[in-house]
């Protein structure tokens, strides 16, 4: 019988550490939820079990136990004209997905996302100097910090800890500057339970603030797993964030419409199906220009051992 | 620079209206939430894609407006040993997609799912005789029956009507035969509230029944063009069938581990962000033999104009 293949994406790799891909956007992968940056985990994926040796949706460490390539520290950066809110069906992206080394438990992935134009290839890859010193134009930069854990207790979610599968390796990927470890950021943040700086906490003014509980939705919040899905704790960060917009007296609507320019969040731990979380959210403004810029800060604990779980830093 | 094609996931065609494919199950396509049926979803747009001349991911009728290839009845076989709540990371996929022609507005596809063997494509396509009369086994059959709509009353997602790409065609492929016409299914309920039949309404007794309101939720249910998105009816449903479970005093983790075999849902219309939905739900087992079987019916309405939204009958 007569076969045709259909177009796919393209995916291709560029040495040594690169891979890039045109992406149609679906509804599986975008509106007002985390499906994007769920999907954006996914090419994260797909990039390190690229490169890195591993099949990484099926990976085992030593003891032959399923290890994850969890997500610890995830850094949107995106543009007014250009960031999550904007992608819609039929957009056509595309996705350049650079590879980091950094040590044998853990891997750090780069994707430059941008709209895609007929034919062309983005000429030099995104590295570490530019995620941080250049400002994103009319394209999203995102990366992602992960680490190999298992579980410890048996299908407790609690007590993840660090294993690396046996053919994990990254020695061969350009390696990540020790100026720009996520550690330095991701430290700080956990010990503040903010990305804010102190001199921004000074220029600053909290102008609202919430803390609530949340109960862990085993209809939506779990993944294939049974952990509790990364791209679940945006959502959790997005009903504080709404919280705190309606206490403002600020439309649903407006919230919608929001531009998340900066998205920082570090995930410290993971919890089980029965976990009640609780939240403890911020607005910040600048006072002598309270409409210019809206931060908000959201820490998730879990409620039962006070432990943190996640801390995020939103910049609309 | 070199560029090296990386494999993904193989996609073809077969004469006149059969795509198959192999997929790769990761963190953003399963899970005890409705990142599956989603992404099931996808695939019957590529397969109307592939077949119907028209790009259903940016799809315009006659005045320009956007049409959207709208979801109307899901209906999910599936078997014990291979059903959305068995699928995890890694797994290997073949699904077997099958477009048939119903008019100039609609479209319905069948995908045969089941687990990848090495190099083997299946011999017959999946029909609606067999979609009927066979139990899956090992596999699932999932039947998507689509409808073009567009927006009549500006952003509302109320009162969408029918309306097609100017460029969709179906006379060429397989015609539906008109005994299995989805809208006699659908039809009846509308009219009853379910898909049991009389017959088995009166061989079952509905030992549990739950009314509550849900009040859409702007972190999650809405697609990316802000309709609410069909794969969120999925999980409201699931939530009305958790409060049923829990009335029952049944653990949380018999809920996670429930087997569904057979998910029928048809939905009648959409809502607005601010919508509150109220939801009935029952639960109908077998008196004689009350652990054999249970089937859970849901109906949604919109509260305000008591307009029914969507009808499910889901059974372990």
């Amino acid at each position: 019988m007569s076969e045709d293949v259909v177009s796919e994406p393209s995916v291709c790799t560029r040495q040594p550490n690169q891979i890039v891909r045109r992406a149609r956007i679906k509804p599986g992968m975008c509106g007002p939820n985390s499906l994007f940056v769920g999907q954006v985990g996914d090419w994260t994926w797909d990039a390190v079990s690229q490169f890195c040796g591993t099949d990484v949706y099926n990976a085992r460490n030593e003891q032959g136990s399923p290890t994850y390539l969890g997500f610890y520290y995830y850094h949107i950066k995106a543009s007014p004209d250009f960031h999550p809110g904007t992608l819609t069906f039929g957009d056509m992206l595309q996705v350049d997905s650079n590879v980091f080394g950094f040590g044998s438990e853990s891997v750090l992935t780069l994707h430059l996302i941008s709209r895609a134009s007929e034919g062309t290839l983005y000429a030099e890859p995104l590295d570490l100097d530019t995620f941080y010193q250049r400002t994103p134009d009319n394209c999203m930069f995102i990366q992602n910090f992960n680490r190999w854990l298992v579980r410890t207790e048996g299908g407790s979610n609690e007590k993840l800890q660090k294993s690396s599968p046996v053919d994990f390796v990254s020695e061969h990927l350009p390696q990540l500057p020790a100026r720009y470890s996520p550690r330095l950021v991701y430290d700080y943040a956990r010990r503040n339970g903010s990305f804010l700086t102190e001199e921004q906490k000074a220029q600053l003014q909290c102008v609202a603030q919430e803390r609530f509980e949340y109960q862990v939705d085993i209809t939506r919040d779990l993944n294939g797993v049974g952990l509790l899905y990364f791209a679940s704790y945006f959502t959790i960060v997005d009903q504080a964030i709404l919280r705190l917009w309606r206490k403002m007296a600020w439309e649903d609507q407006s919230f919608m419409d929001r531009a998340v320019l900066d998205h920082q969040i570090c995930f410290m731990g993971n919890a089980n199906m029965s976990a009640v979380l609780m939240l403890e959210a911020q607005l910040w403004v600048d006072p002598g220009n309270p409409h210019a810029q809206k931060i908000f800060n959201v820490v998730i604990f879990e409620k039962s051992a006070d432990r943190m779980m996640a801390v995020a830093t939103v910049q609309l």
